[in-house]
């Protein structure tokens, strides 16, 4: 090994080791800062980043990929509802599974704490350009730029790291080599084995839109340090920060002297999808899948004999079943709800209330008092353009403007109260962004066919049910039916929590309980909370755990009788 | 918990942990005698497992299955080719997974230290009945003796041991909860976090007709461990061991307050085969298949998101491309595929010798010689009655004296030399036991049809290559193409060794280099030899390491504020 990568190694050690305390204590930890402020990165770093970002638009993103046969882009700024005039390579997909698998050899030799290192150092360096990687989110995804910054960078990182802490303790359950000695007939056998790990093949990381590389990282550096190959398939509406990601990676790669071919991107368009080319070569051993519910679960149903790791969506809903604070309570699932303007798996959509109405620490309120009390506080962060704009960030597409617009519609058909209506908000920063407020809808369990589906925009439903209990079976049920990723639970009744715990859990439903203050609700921790179960429909994978990265290499040995020893 | 349970724990905590060290180091332990003998064992207890075996025959084997609708079982002996006459409950499968179901539960709220401790009490409750189950594997599996007692007694509930580890090593991997503290917005949030281990569905295991507890046990072991129920799945041509293993699992689940429906056995007549109606099952979420390339490859590619781990069968070859003696080196490889007349999945079928001889310690010697030396060593097992009976046991089905008498007529066919004629031995204890020795046959790669798939019974093909390097060429390609669960070779050169060990890990192929003397070179040890890597057509998966438990159960969280602490 070279002194250069023994250095790495070196060098990152102790954050490893710090990574794998966390995932098996699941505390609170990060190797890296997740607030923009120059307080911590100073004056330059987050101007240079916007300045890298302005820089990308309006050319090619030269990426020296295998086998380029276009350049093709339609990237569109949620904030500007401009193009970013950013055209990509589009390769053929055979020199691009070609070039990966002339890559695998080496890395597939290379020791798995090699491997460990490099991904650890690329941690490292997409963290160095996270502010450009802020902006590069913000125009393509519309998160908010703090949040872009944060939930993008160092959350995303976090996840990332958290997977390659899942696969070093993978990896490290394997020794190298054993010495076997046992009697046989009277006589003393003596044998040397040697375990060698053996990558599965390929992996593609099939990307979403609207959080492209929290969903990206943790799979990428799975296959990646496990030994395979990556080939990253961004959503043709969010290429610029898998291809920026791709970028560092690749950068990575040939400072330490490996193939930069063990991550390559394939881009492709909206008219002319490309990811079935990829998923059924043979080379392609791995398939990681952030996406649509309906490509999911096409895949679930389709994909025989390769490893399938699928997140989705659900419908995450929440149970407000008693309060001791009706306002701080609200404004914990307002605040949720207009995250990302519910452009999140974890966006809470549907709130379960009890028809008579809750206890709360001031005696019983209505189910009026906490839908009016639930609206209020989502119109306090609306009508506040700055606290909107850092909240709810943009809408991602078009597409879930008019999921709202059908939302409102079915609803008027169905006579339904309409609690508030959407309506853009005045971005401070960016007069043409692309902004909705959220749809607030009472119903009742007797429509569920409007609400027991992911609506992917700012709508909520306010469900009103016989009572509490009536809550917790129909967000349980619908969990289990539909999938979830995150449920909530307001209730002050210890039993009545007891009672209802274990449905969550059979459901597969993460559930958060009585949250309220700084923390978003829908915030999941890297090392601390486990992200999906794999129990319901929406996604038959967990961020992270180690089925999430066991499988992604296999183990062949020799053995052969020890020479040189006493025998 | 009740005091029965703690001390269950308790009793058995040494023996999980010494395996879980086992796993490790893979270094040579078992808790087990694997000897027959007397010396270890006393003189009642082999006495009295043979009564007990004998007690069986001719009446019905009273398992209080749910929904019995028939009575059924046509086991003959492959050592007397009489019935056994033993008839077994034949269940409604909806009456089976029904019972699963209404178990599962309570299993599921169970600590996972609890289950493991149950299951470990298993192994000794079935190793303690093992003298019953060597004759029950013998006569339906034709297995010798000691074989019988040995390799499905104390290795197989090694492998089955050996699970345990890794399931209580990927369990113990999720701690039950954990404090969450973190500054938002300057304030400090502190959570609880609760994380519960939530079992993936009804495990269902597939047993094989030649070697059913070895391949089960793991299986069977991980699903319970990891709190999913199990059904059995015998092969209709060998059931009694597996209803004797589900009898004793049933009483231990029994005695420590546990609903004994948490494993069955789902039995079948080869005229109405059952298992697709329990794959099918939605309730049904893990298979473990054990059998036929042919079921196995349906399975394969047909089952969708359900977990199936396999272990089917391919082509085990021996290189031969020098030796430092030869008589040793033959005599391994004659010994390999004598043992229980090459119906193992680690037996020898194919053994490459470069035609124009090899090295010796003594000289070069001629492709003639190596063959007529292997056929001599194989000639001195096979006239040795006694030393026959203990080897090479008997034949399980009329199947594999039809696949040799198939490759006989093909050989001829095609004018290839025949070195060593097929018969029966005569059984020294049972005169009319289905027995046959090797049929040897030489040949060219250019007849690769005749010996590149699997030939189920005593059929060895020694095939001239150009030479050494074509040798390993031509067995790591079939390895890689027609599958394999071991491979041998003998090579004294080390530069050619090091040439060809990265196309055996390639090909998925572990290899037993240059293994002489008293030890099998098939045989694999549980805790140090890792069983199939999934890494080519002869199975999908490891026995055991990670990848077969970590996915057999799911983690679900809860979170709220931390109460009654200092914020």
């Amino acid at each position: 090994m070279s002194e250069q990568l023994k250095q790495l190694i070196n060098k990152h050690q102790t954050t490893l080791s710090a990574a794998i305390e966390a995932i098996r204590t699941r505390h609170n930890w990060s190797p890296f800062q997740d607030s923009p402020s120059s307080k911590f990165h100073g004056e330059e770093k987050p101007k240079a980043g916007k300045a890298a970002f302005v820089a990308r638009c309006h050319r090619p993103f030269d990426l020296k990929l295998p086998g380029i046969n276009d350049w093709v882009g339609g990237e569109v700024s949620p904030f500007t509802q401009e193009p970013l005039g950013i055209t990509y390579p589009a390769c053929d997909p055979q020199a691009i599974i070609a070039a990966a698998k002339a890559a695998a050899p080496q890395w597939a030799k290379t020791t798995a704490e090699t491997r460990l290192a490099v991904c650890v150092e690329m941690t490292e360096q997409l963290y160095a350009r996270n502010f450009e990687m802020a902006h590069a989110i913000m125009h393509v995804a519309g998160q908010s730029y703090t949040q872009a910054f944060s939930g993008s960078g160092p959350n995303a990182l976090d996840r990332g790291l958290e997977a390659l802490a899942y696969a070093a303790e993978a990896m490290r359950h394997v020794p190298a080599s054993a010495t076997y000695s046992r009697n046989f007939a009277g006589e003393q056998v003596l044998l040397t084995k040697t375990y060698n790990l053996i990558p599965r093949g390929i992996g593609l990381v099939i990307c979403c839109a609207s959080f492209p590389t929290w969903n990206a990282y943790p799979s990428m550096f799975a296959s990646l340090a496990t030994g395979n190959p990556v080939i990253i398939k961004p959503h043709p509406n969010a290429i610029l920060p898998m291809a920026i990601a791709v970028e560092i990676c690749r950068e990575v790669l040939e400072k330490f002297g490996f193939d930069a071919n063990l991550i390559t991107l394939a881009v492709d368009t909206p008219s002319k999808p490309i990811a079935m080319t990829y998923i059924e070569n043979p080379a392609v051993q791995i398939i990681d899948f952030t996406g649509s519910p309906r490509f999911g679960s096409y895949l679930e149903s389709t994909v025989k004999d390769k490893l399938l790791f699928t997140e989705t969506a659900g419908v995450n809903s929440v149970v407000v079943a008693s309060v001791d604070n009706l306002q701080e309570s609200m404004r914990a699932i307002a605040r949720g709800t207009s995250l990302f303007s519910a452009q999140m798996c974890t966006s809470p959509q549907v709130v379960y209330v009890p028809k008579d109405g809750i206890a709360t620490g001031t005696g019983t309120v209505s189910f009026e008092e906490v839908a009016q009390t639930l609206v209020n506080e989502i119109e306090a962060i609306a009508s506040n353009a700055k606290m909107a704009a850092a909240i709810m960030g943009a809408i991602q597409g078009q597409v879930s403007l008019n999921v709202v617009a059908s939302a409102h519609e079915q609803a008027q058909a169905k006579g339904l109260r309409i609690l508030r209506e959407a309506s853009p908000y005045q971005h401070p920063d960016f007069p043409n962004a692309r902004t909705l407020s959220p749809l607030v809808i009472a119903t009742t369990p007797e429509h569920q066919e409007m609400y027991a589906q992911e609506c992917f925009g700012p709508v909520l439903f306010i469900v009103a049910t016989e009572d509490a209990d009536a809550a917790a079976y129909e967000a349980t049920e619908l969990a289990r039916t539909k999938g979830t990723i995150s449920c909530y639970m307001y209730a002050t009744d210890d039993a009545y929590v007891d009672r209802w715990l274990d449905a969550y859990a059979q459901a597969g439903a993460n559930l958060t309980l009585n949250l309220t203050g700084p923390m978003w609700i829908n915030f999941a921790a890297a090392y601390s909370d486990y992200h999906v179960t794999g129990l319901n429909p929406a996604g038959n994978a967990c961020l992270a755990d180690l089925a999430f990265v066991s499988a992604r290499f296999r183990i062949v040995q020799h053995r052969r009788p020890t020479t040189g020893a006493a025998s």
